[in-house]
């Protein structure tokens, strides 16, 4: 068996790899999986031979590396090609691979089913599964992501700490949240409202056009209510045109999946405060851009993410063995849905990895207030148990 | 009493709040002190007659308040002038105020040392002291300053996470920290590090003359020798000309205290990116600047640092009480010194408010290593008990 890690790392994909490998050495992979080889920078580790023999390391550092953010394999953003891919099972064959496993976004399920896919044509015998990871929570074949929980959290609490530093010293606060298709995470700023007048005032979405001219009003309105006003912008708001502002002012450079560039500069938030200045006539404008923080701060993961991201990766191997053993798939991703009732909880469920792959799903028309610029009750109610109780802030 | 808070909040500086309101409550404040009137925003709420009456929160709230990010009763970055001082002594005149505590960093000192100096020109007896707050361990009167060490903590977790995450996928990432004047904050970033290969690898502080030629000759070194780079940066980083480099890429805003806006903007990170891309030729560059979440973020202060920021004004309100009763001095501000031997531990000191005012502490020249980019041990020995344990990392 061979896994590996592929796109943004999140707080929690360590836990979906320890929790794979953990069914890998267990029940599950007993008398069907022998070495569990990692494989160092996605497809890349593959490509080149650079293998970690995951059986030699320690329970107890797994369970370390389950609790350390990032990508503990590394990980890449390459899109096989069909040569990429024959070079794989050339690998695979050296070193007798009958499974693998790529934990990762929508980018990376795509990677999978690519590889799926050309191991079906070239007639290579390849069990391969996608684990779902991405704190962008734009996985169409989830309920939630594994590695959103957690970076909501990030998100809710600093809004959280914000809006008081925002109380303290007044005028405009501008927050750039990631998310390049999706507003999940921005959403989750509003996790962070404890009273009526706390920040975020406005929040606003890829999902919804953004104009200048609301936001300069929508800013206006908000300083005359609260004599504040802090705003939540993810990084993907986009005008009428669709293109997103951000990329515009950005490097302009492209992964191999065709994504621009937007996290890891200030341009937008820089961009926004200056259109404040001029336009909306408030003296003090600050803009901070959350940037990696959000996927990689140590120490603050939900709970219910990093358990989720473990029992996907379990699950994952588990029924990967047991459906291929049963000869009913080869392939296939774990989706997370909600079990009805009031009780939190959810369940592990199978998916063809197309579910998962390519298109990002949006934020959910219900989840978005009718103003624009903010998020609806149905969204909170939603988010909370993913994100976990937050550090209790007190005012006077 | 007054009491109010000013500067840049902190995560502890309610801490400081609640310690001197629980002096002033306690024996300490017994038969001496009886309003205890929480000014909002600095002196603004004095000149604005808007106070808080602080025997009225319970000690329950006030617990809370002591864990609570920001600066609960408002701030404000204000020098009071000397028309200022008139209408404050007016003001406290009417409520018969006969001690003004004001907690902040070295403006917030000067603020009351005018304060003080205008009260004993004016003949209004006023016992007037300061209470030792900054992020930026700046204070030439303190061995560190409450603040800080929370503050380091957020930046040496960050940088602990973000260093994986350059693990993961490569390149070089740059990271903006706060600092106006001095690298206290930038150089704690150090404390990240486990292991010898660990970020970040070059550390750069407003102490030492920034070269770009020798920028970008250290990050062309930095990744022949790792594969990679994480680069720590001081937002206060100047070149031979002494002026901030940051500075000039801002929007040029200055405070009362004459201080140039250099937080809450991404251009500096931005424009040490493109020099890295022109001329490290450098594929992959990303540049965070952690702006806010530094000094506001919730759920991760220092212990010690809350402890010592309770105690910094809990001993300024019952040493203030005491000296005035016996005639020694009037004004003062608390020093923070560190017990000498192996144990770590602290004494709070008295020291003329002048100590502490107006100009900032750079760090000494034993904390920054020869080569001009990095820290010494003495440094990390100095920083680490103010930090705490970090959670700890493991890699594969």
């Amino acid at each position: 068996m061979v896994i590996a890690q592929s796109g943004g790392p999140s707080m929690v994909i360590n836990a979906s790899l320890c929790g794979a490998v953990a069914a890998a050495k267990g029940k599950a992979g007993a008398g069907k999986i022998g070495k569990i080889l990692g494989a160092r920078h996605g497809i890349l580790g593959i490509l080149n031979g650079d293998y970690v023999d995951m059986r030699k390391i320690s329970t107890r550092k797994m369970d370390a590396i389950a609790r350390t953010p990032s990508s503990a394999l590394g990980s890449c953003r390459r899109k096989p090609s069909a040569e990429d891919c024959r070079a794989i099972f050339e690998n695979f064959k050296k070193l007798n691979v009958g499974y693998f496993f790529y934990i990762g976004g929508n980018d990376s399920a795509d990677a999978a089913r690519i590889v799926a896919e050309e191991a079906a044509k070239e007639g290579y015998p390849l069990v391969c599964w996608h684990i779902p990871k991405t704190i962008d929570n734009d996985l169409r074949s989830c309920d939630h992501t594994p590695g959103y929980g957690s970076a909501a959290r990030f998100v809710a609490c600093a809004l959280r700490g914000d809006d008081l530093d925002n109380r303290a010293l007044g005028g405009v606060k501008i927050d750039v949240i990631m998310g390049r298709d999706a507003g999940f995470l921005t959403a989750a700023s509003a996790l962070a409202r404890q009273r009526e007048d706390d920040g975020p005032h406005l929040i606003y979405l890829p999902e919804v056009p953004f104009s200048e001219t609301k936001f300069v009003k929508d800013v206006k309105a908000a300083m005359k209510k609260f004599g504040r006003c802090v705003v939540a912008v993810s990084e993907g708001i986009r005008g009428k045109d669709g293109v997103p502002i951000g990329a515009k002012l950005g490097s302009g450079e492209k992964d191999s999946h065709g994504n621009v560039q937007m996290s890891g500069t200030g341009a937008l938030g820089d961009s926004l405060a200056r259109l404040l200045k001029e336009k909306a006539e408030v003296k003090r404008v600050r803009a901070d851009t959350f940037g990696y923080l959000q996927r990689s701060f140590p120490g603050i993961a939900s709970d219910v993410d990093r358990d989720e991201a473990f029992g996907a990766g379990f699950v994952a191997v588990a029924a990967a063995v047991k459906e291929a053993v049963s000869g009913t798939t080869m392939t296939g991703t774990i989706a997370i849905t909600r079990k009805k009732g009031r009780k939190y909880g959810v369940n592990y469920e199978w998916r063809p990895i197309a579910d998962a792959a390519k298109y990002a799903r949006s934020m959910p028309r219900e989840f978005i207030a009718k103003n624009g610029h903010d998020v609806t009750q149905a969204f909170l109610d939603y988010a909370r148990p993913l994100v976990g109780e937050l550090p209790p802030c007190e005012i006077i």
